[in-house]
């Protein structure tokens, strides 16, 4: 059976959506990065990396949102996650998760996570103060050039979509308000009416 | 037929690559970065993210290193870039290119693009000082988790390798020594004899 590593408030979610949208067995682990649970060394031998997501599979262990979500895609070919058969409409879906991987999510990283990339306090500062431009840029550029509305890849929905929901749910930590992006919220809002984006919320929302 | 944009010393180079050793029918053009070709009104509206790589293709155009090595692979499968038929295997290449633009690709950004995360020159100079750090942290968990040698996913050379390639010609100006990892070391010198390689290497070194 499928296992998840997750963590609340982490990128995770999207795989976890997408696990529940393809009607997976699986079960899911939630590690507590208060606690630093990603850093144990009993972690670290699922994913040297110590983030998450991390999935364990018939086959070995995944890492890294792309490639875990084109995979569920891939497990579960009846759920239409993706187009698999046509490789430029396949492309376009990778090239939206890695938009939101290497600059989205790189963006609202440096919230929280600056410490990864500079050492000094008044440098920690000064990129949090640039998260609210650089966050609002990444989406202005989605709503304005890549979601097609009402899901990301048009009317059909992908695994671009939990990625995006999960993304979107870091803007009030972000201060930045989803209104500006009227395709975007509208996409927010739909995402939430989805059975399995209930039950996985209301999961990552237990104590 | 294909057309890529790519500029000298960045990552587009991976693309350019894998469409040589593909036997793609192709054309390029070079950004001049300097003179700032990625922001001119032409070319953002092939890539509005002025950002390179940008492939047009017959469907449209495509973005996203990892997307379009992928998008190459499927295009020409007898080049046997990646293993198509096999989705663990496949999630894994992905695993490894996702790794590298959502991370280490980040970690070596903060060199010369830290103007995108922070505005005072000593955040940016605090950036710089970590670059070393962060770039041998990621190359050493290459080197210790990903990289199986000869090439990146073993005995087979993928979509991985023109990718790993690109970054490793980073480390000089990251002041990183590459012998110090000694598997990717010798990924280096097998890739510089590759014919192709040694074919874009060439283009790219033209004034």
């Amino acid at each position: 059976m499928l296992k998840l590593f997750y963590a609340v408030g982490t990128c995770a979610l999207a795989s976890h959506i997408a696990l529940e949208e393809a009607g997976a067995k699986y079960e899911t682990v939630r590690l507590n990065f208060a606690e630093g649970d990603q850093r144990k060394p009993e972690y670290l031998k699922v994913n040297p990396k110590g983030r998450v997501p991390a999935l364990i599979a018939d086959h070995g262990i995944l890492t890294e949102t792309p490639a875990i979500l084109a995979y569920i895609a891939q497990l579960y070919p009846k759920a239409n996650l993706a187009p698999l058969d046509e490789p430029f409409a396949f492309a376009r879906v990778q090239a939206f998760n890695s938009y939101l991987c290497s600059t989205a999510h790189v963006n609202h990283a440096h919230l929280g996570r600056g410490a990864r990339w500079a050492d000094e306090p008044t440098s920690l500062e000064d990129m949090k103060r640039k998260v609210p431009r650089n966050v609002t840029e990444s989406f202005a550029l989605m709503e304005r050039e890549m979601v097609e509305g009402p899901w990301v890849m048009g009317s059909t929905y992908t695994i671009c979509d939990p990625y995006l929901f999960t993304l979107e749910g870091w803007l009030p930590r972000d201060t930045v308000d989803i209104k500006q992006f009227p395709k975007i919220a509208e996409h927010n809002r739909r995402m939430m009416e989805r059975p399995a984006v209930k039950k996985v919320m209301a999961e990552h929302q237990k104590a």
